[in-house]
C-alpha cells in the first residue's frame, strides 16, 4: 500500500506521537489505581479504597480526550497501513484501559464490603496475583509503544500463569468457605476481586494481540502462537 | 464536515450496508450461542453444553471477517462524520459480540462443572437473566442496525434491572451456601454463570453508547443520561 502525502505531515507524525504517549500515560494512572485499590485492602486502608473507588473521572475525561483525538487522526489525515491500524488499535486499547480503571473501582468496592465481612488471612493471595496484572498491562503498553512483538508475545503468556494462579487461589477460597462457614461472605469478596484481577490481564492480552495486528498486519487472536 | 467524493460511490455504501448485516448476523449467531448454553443448564443438556463449549470457531471467522471488511473500507474509502464513526463502533462492536461469544463457552463450561457438583432448584433464577441480556444484545443491535437513539437508550435503561436481578441471584445463592454447605460449589457455579450474563449485558450497553456516538456524534459514556 502507498501512503498518502497527507499522512507523512510532520504534524501527523506528531499527533500519532502524541497518542501514544497519552496512552501511556492512562495506562500509567489505571494502573496506579489498581495498585492502590490492592494497597488499600492489604493495608485495610479505608480511606485510600474511597479514593479509588470515587475518582474515576480522570480516567473517563482522559479515554474521551483520546478517542477524540485518534477520531481527528482518522478524518483529517485518512491514513492507510500500519498507522491506520495502529490508531483503530488506540481507540481499543483505549476501552481496554478505561475498564481496567472500572475494574479497580470495582476491586475497591469490594473490598469494603469485605471488610465489613471481616477480614481473613486469604487476603494474602491476592498481591502476587495483582503484581502479575500490573506487570502484564506495563508490558502490553510497552509493546505497543514501541511495536515489540517479542514483549507482546511475553504478555501473551504470562496471561496463562494468571490464569493458574486465579485457580489456585479459588480452590484455597473455597476450603476456607467449607472450613469456616463464618468467612463465607470475606472469602466471596476475595474471589471477586480475583476475578477482577484476571480480567485485568484479560484486557492487557487484548492489548498485546492489538500490538500483533498493527505491526504483524495480521490477526492473530485466534491462532495458537508458537513458544 | 464534508463528505470527500471517494465515501459516497455507491460500491462504498453497499459495503456499509453489508457491514452492518454482518454485524447484525453474528450478533444472531452469539445470542443463540447464549441461549442454547442456558438452555443446556435447564435441560441438563451436557451434549449441548459441549456443542456450545467447542462451536466457537465459526464466532472468531465472522469477527476476523468483519474487521477485515471495516479495516478496507476505512483504507480505500477514506471516510469521514458518520461513516467513519460508524465504521469504528463497528470494530469495537464487533469486539464486543466476539466476548459476547466467548461468555456463552464460559457459562457452558461453568454449566458443565455445576452438574458435576450436583443440581440445584437455583438454577430456575438465572433464564430470567439470560432473557433480559439476550433482549438487550438484541434491541442494542436494532439500534444500531437503524440508528435509532429511542432503542438505544431503553438498553441503557435495562442494564439496571439487569444488575440489580444479579444482586437477588447472589442473595438468594448465598443463603443457600449458608444453609446447604453441601451445595457450595454447586452455588458458587451458578453464581459464576450469573456474573456471564452480567457481563453479556455489559457488552450490550458498550453497543448501545456506540449508537449514540455514530449518531449523535458525541460522547455520552460517562454522562448521566435523562429518561
Amino acid at each position: 500500500m502507498t501512503i498518502s502525502p497527507t499522512s507523512v505531515t510532520p504534524h501527523f507524525r506528531e499527533d500519532l506521537a502524541a497518542l501514544k504517549q497519552e496512552l501511556a500515560h492512562e495506562g500509567e494512572v489505571v494502573a496506579a489505581r489498581l495498585s492502590s485499590a490492592i494497597k488499600g485492602l492489604i493495608d485495610h486502608d479505608l480511606d485510600r479504597l474511597d479514593e479509588v473507588a470515587i475518582g474515576d473521572a480522570d480516567v473517563n475525561a482522559m479515554q474521551m480526550a483520546i478517542d477524540d483525538r485518534a477520531f481527528k487522526l482518522l478524518a483529517l489525515h485518512q491514513p492507510v497501513a500500519i498507522d491506520l491500524r495502529m490508531i483503530v488499535a488506540a481507540i481499543k486499547i483505549n476501552g481496554d484501559l478505561e475498564r481496567i480503571g472500572d475494574l479497580a473501582v470495582n476491586i475497591a468496592e469490594a473490598a469494603r464490603r469485605y471488610f465489613s465481612a471481616g477480614a481473613v488471612t486469604e487476603q494474602q493471595l491476592l498481591p502476587r496475583m495483582s503484581e502479575i496484572a500490573e506487570a502484564m498491562l506495563a508490558d502490553a503498553l510497552k509493546a505497543f509503544i514501541t511495536n515489540n512483538l517479542g514483549t507482546a508475545q511475553a504478555v501473551l503468556e504470562r496471561d496463562d500463569a494468571l490464569d493458574s494462579l486465579r485457580d489456585q487461589v479459588n480452590r484455597r477460597l473455597v476450603d476456607l468457605m467449607r472450613h469456616t462457614p463464618d468467612a463465607l461472605s470475606s472469602a466471596l469478596e476475595l474471589m471477586l476481586i480475583g476475578r477482577h484481577l484476571e480480567r485485568t490481564g484479560d484486557h492487557a492480552t487484548n492489548i498485546a494481540e492489538d500490538v500483533f495486528f498493527v505491526v504483524a498486519g495480521e490477526d492473530i487472536r485466534h491462532q495458537v502462537l508458537g513458544g
